[in-house]
């Protein structure tokens, strides 16, 4: 039910599950600069730390702990951590 | 840098990381009961769906998504997920 899933040599690490058919996943990103593709929306709301990340034609924006930024589908981002890992909690939005 | 850690059988799973010399981790709860022991203090932080737990001579209380809980150093407390998984954020507090 609960779903370990590892990206870039383990660099970016998640838990996923699904609660009323949403699926989600808490995950920690360690430091580093990482791109991840979508296929659902997603939202992507800060849980601990400081993400940077560029979504669309925005640049390079900050997302401290407590905010959130989403991701079109069929799209992608740009994603750092800054000053130690950061914890997120990532919503697909999508069918 | 980033530690995957596994209990009952995978029904709670978290990864964990360290950022200005705390430990904390991000998991996932599945339906179910479940008891942990302490050794540093810690704060539970309801990061996606409903716990509850029982923690010293509290009974259950609900802590939904956004709110949090402490325990004691070299204590424990009871957690269960209700209506699906929930996730949360542990902070370790102790030195």
């Amino acid at each position: 039910m609960l779903k370990h899933n590892t990206y870039f040599e383990g660099g970016v690490q998640s838990i996923g599950f699904e609660r009323n058919s949403l699926r989600a996943s808490v995950g920690v990103i360690a430091p580093g600069e990482y791109h991840f593709g979508t296929a659902a929306a997603e939202r992507m709301t800060v849980v601990s730390g400081l993400l940077q990340a560029k979504v669309g034609e925005l640049g390079w924006l900050n997302y401290p702990a407590g905010t959130s930024f989403e991701i079109g589908a069929n799209s992608g981002f740009d994603v750092r951590a800054v000053g130690g890992p950061a914890a997120y909690l990532c919503e697909f939005l999508g069918a």
